[in-house]
């Protein structure tokens, strides 16, 4: 049997677990592009401890890469897995994979947010584009990649229009049979749409307000944000889900206030503000936002965070020197 | 002539230049209890370098105290001017002043704010509280005063309707007359409560959404916010103080927006969170917050900006072991 040739393009806690669980079948073969821990996992591979296959030492993908132009050597890549972090005002993802993507590629995105894949489609109109929601908790610092809950994968399609449906399905299915193991839960979600807003409930209100006060969940309830601030702001998502054609249960609500019990827990949007990381506002803040505008819902709690947000974003810039600000404020004439 | 006997709390950078005009015109002396500086203050006075007195070393109010408690000893006193920030959800200034207030003490309030007479009103129903809104610059760093824009003070006062608006506008103008020298612009208010409001458009909006997000009043116009959060939350303001029957014109938004011109200029609660010092909100957001709620005003900015302060106090209140979390995070049965 041939393997089927995959590049992932972001190594993180989510994928390098993507990459080992393609590996760890034998179907695939797995060309990673890897920045910051090149040379470590070239010298000593990843080390892993996985709450589905124990402890791992030199965890290497069939061929590691520095960059996506060095990876077009092992291509063509009949499914490209982008696994950043989604930063669309930092960096254009579309631009980065650009050199590997042919007419045969399928772009599977594992990355949190809604509206992700427009970028992709307007780029790339006659590709298919995965979309997958991910439920897994792992981090990786600096090569040694601590996964904590099981690795479930719901995967769907983004619906390209210029594809068939049925197209576009076996070759999301054939994706999840690569993924799939004893170990890990992957499955065909035929309404990953759903699942992703579902999943936005939680990102879109609990990780940007953490990230504003400073505190985790359980100090964000006890402190009284729970209920002055995100049960609302949960609801609105409900709304703009619900002008999106996607009917979220109202309980769900209360499910993802409780999601993070009996934990004083950390959203991943507050852990980045401490360690002076870009935030994923964009899609997880700015593109739910855009589509109540859209729509014609009113969201004024959404709206505001994120308007708070991109200004915390813009400082971080200035502070990585990625923009500057006049020496002298300027004035109105 | 006998001197008029004054009491001071608070001697910050707005207190100290209080007391020292109190004290330049030789007609009144004053008691003033420290905290903080008190050793140093009794040792060496304090050191002031003001734009309109010039450089001062050794100052000192007549009588130096470390309580109010001590203070009675220097009393009766015909005025108690309370300058200390205004935080009634940490320190419950009535209670720390109620030991010297008697039947004939005016009680003169130089804070920020909204709404801040209600305690005083409740707690000494029959007394004169004056209204003192300061629009100076002055900085006390231990000890050391910097003194920087010119000392402007607008008096007028809370209508308390157990006293005749005669014997209340005669109290307050003898005060104004005690603090008056050729240096200070003070001067009586006969509306003093648009004086209040209209500060507020810049306290309530600047202030508390620069100390969110971390940047100074330039950036958080270049960065965009001026546009997408100042200009409707000091809309809200203005309909506020128009439901408590203050009409402030349109206008007064560009003037406070354009106020730090050409500063990059960090409010007061902006340096409140970088030095980990608690922030006047229920005074600034709190107080206008209640006020539009009672009467019907929707101010959807302002509210989030509120919950949002609360939280980030709170959390200060634990990092200062004010108050504490149960160690495991509490779960609905």
């Amino acid at each position: 049997m041939t393997k089927e040739n995959i590049l992932l393009v972001g190594s993180g806690g989510v994928g390098t677990m993507a990459a080992y669980a393609l590996e760890y079948s034998g179907k695939a073969s797995v060309t990673s592009v890897l920045r910051s821990d090149y040379a470590r996992v070239v010298d000593k591979g990843f080390t892993i401890d996985s709450c589905d296959y124990g402890h791992v030492e030199g965890f290497r993908t069939t061929n590691v890469v520095n960059s996506v132009e060095k990876a077009k050597l092992f291509g063509p890549f009949g499914y490209i897995v982008v696994t950043t972090k989604n930063l669309p005002d930092i960096t254009d993802i579309t631009e980065v994979i650009a050199p590997v993507v042919t007419s045969d590629s399928t772009i599977v995105l594992i990355q949190n947010g809604i509206g992700i894949e427009r970028d992709f489609f307007k780029k790339f109109p006659k590709n298919a584009v995965l979309s997958g929601v991910s439920l897994i908790q792992s981090v990786n610092r600096n090569g040694y990649v601590e996964h904590t809950t099981q690795d479930i994968l719901k995967l769907g399609y983004f619906d390209n229009p210029s594809l068939s449906k049925e197209l576009q399905e076996s070759i999301c299915r054939k994706f999840v049979g690569l993924y799939s193991n004893e170990k890990v839960d992957c499955e065909y979600d035929s309404d990953v749409k759903f699942s992703r807003w579902r999943k936005l409930v939680y990102n879109a209100c609990l990780n940007p307000v953490c990230a504003l006060v400073g505190v985790d969940t359980g100090r964000l309830e006890i402190f009284g944000g729970v209920d002055s601030i995100i049960r609302a702001s949960m609801g609105e998502i409900i709304q703009i889900a619900k002008s999106d054609g996607v009917a979220l249960p109202e309980d769900v609500i209360e499910f993802m206030i409780r999601s993070d019990d009996p934990m004083y827990f950390k959203p991943s949007m507050l852990v980045d503000v401490e360690k002076k990381n870009f935030m994923e506002i964009e899609v997880i803040c700015g593109n739910p936002v855009r589509i109540a505008k859209k729509n014609g819902v009113e969201v004024f709690n959404l709206s505001l965070i994120y308007e708070l947000l991109k200004i915390i974003q813009l400082k971080l810039k200035e502070e990585k020197r990625l923009i500057t600000v006049p020496k002298v404020r300027p004035v109105p004439a």
